[in-house]
C-alpha cells in the first residue's frame, strides 16, 4: 500500500504497576431524565461520576426540556420500571439509593424494592416538588403518600425552603401553606427542620436555603430586604439531636438549574464513599457552590446548568485519584514523558530513525552497520557502568536487584555484538575507540550518574532501554518476509523484539514507575529535560554511521 | 434551644480568585439507556464527563438490563424523541453529536435535525450492531439505511470487527458475511477500513480490534491460535489517505461491557475539546484501555462495566483541571488548610475559644478583657512589623500594596484598642510589656519573617487575620439581643464582623490564594505545619487572660 501509515504502540502500559482500584461505591439514581443534561438523571450521573462513584439508573420519566423550560414529560411504563429495578437490584450490590422526581407508580414500586433488597441501607430522598425555576413539578397530594411511606426509610431528605413549607403544612394538617405563619429567623427554620424529622422519622433533614438568601445583618432578604449576602443550609440529625448550620456566599450566577438534584446526588455519592452524614452534606454543599460559581453562562438561553466538571482533568493529562500531586497517574510516568511536548518530537525521530528502515530493508551498507555495532559495544560498557552507579545509590534492595538484572541483560547484548564482530575478524574489542556521538552520549550519562540522584540516573538510562524496544518494532514493520532480510540485520532486530528483551524492559519500567510518585513538580521538569537530551543523543548515535562513505564488506 | 448546634461557615470562598472556566465543550449523545450504567447513554454521559465536557442527551430507548443481559427494550415514542431533539438543538450550541444504538424512527429524525442544525459540524457515529457480549443489537437491514444516509455525514464511524464485516459485505452486496473470504493480515483489515471510508464517504473510519486479539507472532489468534498478546485498532483518515495503527496490550479483564459506547463518546468529547481526529482517537483508546484495566470486577455477576472514573479525584480533596500539581483547586488553599487533619482540630479550638462565648455573654471579667486588649495592642505592633518584612520580600508590586493595606487595617485596629485603654486611664501604651503568650507568638512570627520566604510569612500571618473573622461570627452567634451585651464587648465583636474588616480579609485572601499555585508538595507540608503552629499560639493568646484571677474594674 502506498498510503501514509503510522504505528502508535501503546503496549508496555505497565499494567502490573497500576494499582487496581478498590471496589467502586455504587449509587442507584431514580429520577426523570432532563434531556438538556442539567438536572434529573443526567445531573445525578454527572455528580456521582464527579465524586468517583458508579451510577446505576432507574429512569422514572423522560422529559423534553432545555434551559428555558419543559416541553413535555412522558412517564416510564410501571411494568417496565419494575423490570429496570429488578435487573439492577438482583445483579449489582447497591450501596446507596437516591431518588429525585418520582411519579405515583414508580414511587410505590420503589418502596417494594427498598423493602426487598435495600432494608436499612442508605437512602437519600430529594422530595422534588418545586424546581429552582419556581415551577411545581410534582402533585402535592402525592407528596402526602411519599411523606407517610418513604420518609421513615430515608437516611436524609433534602427539601428546599418551598418544599419544606409544603411538607411542614401537610404534617401540621394545614389547609394551605399560607396558614404556616411567619418564618423569619434561623431558629424558625431550625424548628421546622427538627419538626419534620421528628414527625416523619427520617434520619436527617437538610433544609436547603438556596432560595432564601440572608442580608449582611443576618435577616432574610425576602422579609427585611437588603442585598443578598449569604445562603444558609440547615442539617438536622435526629439520632444526634444535632443542628449543623452551613453558610456559603450568595452567588449571582444564573447557572443554578439542577442544583437540587446535584446536591442530593452528591450527598448520596459521599455516603457511598463512607463519609459521615455531616461531612457528606458539607462536601456536597461546597461542590454545588463551586459548580454554580463555575457555571458556563453561555450554555442555553435560560437558567443554565451547573458546571459538574470544574475539578476534572481529562485522563492521561489528568491525575489519578490515588495521586493528587503529579500530572500522570501511577504507573504511567513513561506515557507522560513520551507525550511531553519537549520529548515527543525527539522521541519520534529516535524510534523511527531512518537507520532502522535501512536495516530492515537491507539498504544499510555493511560497513555502516559494523561501525554502529562497534560503537554500540563501546557504549554498552559505559551504559552498564552507569547502571552500576545507579545501583550504588538505589533507594531499596529491589532496585539494586533490578539494576543488577539490567546489567546482566547488557552483558548478553554485548555478547551478541561480540559474536557479530568476531565473525568479521574484529576481535580486539577493548581497543575500540568511541566515536564523537558515542563519547558525547557516554560522557552525558556518566556526568548525570556522578552529579544527580537515583531517579535522574534512571531517567537518563531510560531512552536506550525503552527506545530500542519500540525502534525494533518499527524496524519489523518493514519486513514482509523474514527470508528477504540479511541474516545479521534480522538477528539484530530480533534481539530487541525477543522475549528476553521485553522481560528486561518490563522489569525496567516497573522499577522506574514504582519510584516516580516521589518526585516534586520542579524535579519532574528536570527529568523531562534529561530524557529529551538523551533521546537526542540516541538520534545522533544512529545518524553518525549513516554519514560514513558506503562500502560493502 | 438545647440542641447541639454547629455553624460551618464556608463564606470567603474567595470566588473572585477562582478563574471562571472557558466555555464547556458540548456533546449531544443519542443512544439507548443501559439501566445498569455500564453502556448506552450512561456510558456516554460518564465518558463525556470524564473528559470535562458537557453532555446533553436524546434517549432513543430504555432498556432493563444488567451485566448478565438485556431483559427488555422500549423505544422512545418518535414524536417525543423529536421534541427532545428540538429542545436541545434550538437552545444549546452543540459542538459534537454522537450516536449509539438508534432505532429506525430515531435515526430518520436525527437525520432531519443534523441537516437543520448541525450541517458540517462534527458527528461521531458508532454503528452499534454487535455488543461486546456478541449479541446482535440492531436490525441489519436497518443498518443499510444508516450506511447510505448517515455515514457520509460522519466525521468518524467506529465499527468493531464484526460490525465492519457486516458493513463491508453490505457495501460489496454480498448475501452473507461468510462470502467475505479470509481476513488474516493487518493489510486485509486496513483494506477493509479504507474500502468502507471510500465507498461510504464518511471522513474517517476507526476499525476497533478489541474482539480480534493478535499473538506474539503478530498473527490473529482466531486464525493461527496462540495466546492473545495485543489488540490492534486501525484509524483510516480519508482526507489524508492516512492509516494510524494503534496497538495496546491485550487485557484479560471481564470489565469490558460498554467499551464500544465509551470509545465513541470519548472520541466525541475529545473532538469537542478541539483535538485532531488522530489525537482524539489515541487519547480515547488509552482511556478505554485504562478503564477496562481498572474495572471493578466485583460489579455485577456477568460481563462487568468499565471504570470510567479511575482518574477522577473527588472535588475539594481533588485537584482542579487548571492545576494538576496541588491537592486543592485554585483559590481554595485556605479551604484545604482549614480541613487539613493537622490544622482542623487546633483551628476549631481557636475560632470557638471559650474566651469568645464569655465576651458575648458578658461572663468575662473586665480585668481579663483589658489585659487581653493590652496584650493584643502589643502583639499588633509586631504583627504590623512582620507585614512590613513581608512587603520587603513580596514577589510583585500588587503584593507590596496588599501588605501596606493590611498594615493600615492593623493601625486602625490598634487605634480602636487605644481608645478602649485610654478610656480606662491606660495611656502609656509604649510601656506595655508582652505576656509569655504574646512574646512566644511575636517571636515565632519575627523568626519566620527573618528566616523564611514570602509565602511562608503569609501563612504565618494568616491565622490571625482569617481567624478573627470566624471567631467574631462565632461570638455573635451567642447574642440574641445586642442590648444585652456590654458595650465594650459588643464593640470589640463588631470590629471583626464589620465591613471594613471583611474587606481587609477578602483582600488578604486574594493576595494569599493568588500565589499558592507556585508551591511544591514539600513546601506545602511546611506551610501546613506553620499554620497549625500559629493557630495554637492564637489559642494560647486567648487562654492566658482566662488564667488571671477575676476582678471587676
Amino acid at each position: 500500500m502506498t498510503n501514509q501509515s503510522t504505528v502508535v504502540d501503546l503496549r508496555l502500559s505497565s499494567k502490573r504497576v497500576v494499582g487496581k482500584p478498590v471496589k467502586l461505591p455504587t449509587v442507584l439514581a431514580c429520577s426523570g431524565s432532563d434531556s438538556s443534561g442539567g438536572a434529573g438523571i443526567e445531573a445525578d450521573i454527572k455528580s456521582i461520576t464527579a465524586f468517583g462513584c458508579y451510577a446505576l439508573t432507574a429512569i422514572t420519566s423522560l422529559t423534553a426540556q432545555n434551559t428555558k423550560g419543559v416541553t413535555s414529560i412522558e412517564n416510564t411504563d410501571p411494568k417496565f420500571f419494575e423490570e429496570i429495578l429488578e435487573a439492577n437490584f438482583e445483579d449489582i450490590e447497591i450501596d446507596v439509593v437516591k431518588t429525585g422526581l418520582l411519579n405515583p407508580e414508580s414511587s410505590r414500586l420503589l418502596l417494594k424494592f427498598l423493602d426487598k433488597y435495600h432494608k436499612g441501607k442508605p437512602f437519600v430522598l430529594d422530595p422534588v416538588l418545586v424546581a429552582t425555576s419556581g415551577s411545581m413539578l410534582a402533585d402535592q397530594h402525592e407528596l402526602g403518600f411519599t411523606i407517610d411511606s418513604h420518609f421513615k426509610k430515608a437516611t436524609i431528605i433534602t427539601p428546599n425552603f418551598e418544599e419544606a413549607c409544603v411538607i411542614y403544612s401537610y404534617l401540621k394538617k394545614l389547609k394551605t401553606v399560607d396558614e404556616l405563619g411567619e418564618i423569619e429567623t434561623l431558629e424558625d427554620l431550625k424548628g421546622m427542620a427538627k419538626f419534620i424529622q421528628q414527625t416523619t422519622h427520617c434520619n436527617s433533614v437538610l433544609l436547603k436555603g438556596g432560595h432564601i438568601p440572608w442580608n449582611r445583618n443576618e435577616q432574610l432578604v425576602k422579609k427585611k430586604g437588603g442585598d443578598p449576602a449569604y445562603i444558609t443550609d440547615i442539617l438536622y440529625q435526629g439520632h444526634l439531636d444535632k443542628f449543623t448550620v452551613i453558610k456559603t456566599d450568595y452567588l449571582t450566577s444564573s447557572g443554578t438549574h439542577g442544583s437540587g438534584c446535584t446536591i442530593a446526588a452528591s450527598i448520596a455519592a459521599n455516603i457511598a464513599r463512607s463519609l459521615k452524614i455531616e461531612d457528606a452534606v458539607i462536601s456536597s454543599i461546597r461542590y454545588v457552590h463551586q459548580a454554580i460559581f463555575g457555571a458556563d453562562e453561555t450554555l442555553g438561553q435560560g437558567k443554565g446548568p451547573l458546571n459538574h466538571v470544574f475539578h476534572i482533568s481529562p485522563p492521561i493529562n489528568g491525575t489519578s485519584a490515588e495521586n493528587n500531586f503529579l500530572p500522570f497517574y501511577p504507573g504511567h510516568f513513561l506515557d507522560y514523558l513520551l507525550e511531553h511536548p519537549l520529548v515527543s518530537p525527539i522521541w519520534k525521530n529516535y524510534i523511527n530513525h531512518p537507520f532502522l528502515e535501512n536495516v530492515a530493508t537491507n539498504k544499510l551498507a555493511k560497513n555502516r552497520f559494523i561501525h554502529y555495532i562497534c560503537q554500540d559495544y563501546v557504549y554498552l560498557a559505559s551504559y552498564a557502568r552507569v547502571h552500576g552507579l545507579a545501583a550504588g545509590v538505589a533507594p531499596d534492595i529491589e532496585s539494586i536487584k533490578a539494576e543488577a538484572h539490567i546489567i546482566d541483560s547488557i552483558m548478553e547484548e554485548m555478547h551478541r555484538h561480540k559474536d557479530v564482530l568476531n565473525s568479521r575478524g574484529i576481535v580486539k574489542l577493548d581497543e575500540l575507540r568511541p566515536s564523537k556521538a558515542c563519547k558525547q552520549y557516554s560522557d552525558y550519562l556518566l556526568n548525570i550518574a556522578k552529579t544527580s540522584d537515583w531517579v535522574a540516573i534512571k531517567i537518563a538510562l531510560a531512552p536506550c532501554i525503552f527506545g530500542y524496544y519500540y525502534a525494533a518494532i518499527y524496524a519489523r514493520s518493514f519486513i514482509k518476509d523474514e527470508a528477504d532480510v540479511d541474516e545479521e540485520f534480522l538477528n539484530w532486530i530480533n534481539t530487541y523484539t525477543g522475549d528476553w528483551y521485553k522481560d528486561a524492559v518490563d522489569e525496567a519500567r516497573q522499577s522506574l514507575e514504582s519510584h516516580m510518585q516521589a518526585v516534586s513538580p520542579v524535579q519532574l521538569a528536570e527529568l523531562v529535560k534529561i530524557f529529551a537530551d538523551v533521546c537526542q543523543l540516541e538520534v545522533n548515535f544512529w545518524t553518525s554511521p549513516m554519514e560514513l562513505p558506503e562500502q560493502d564488506l
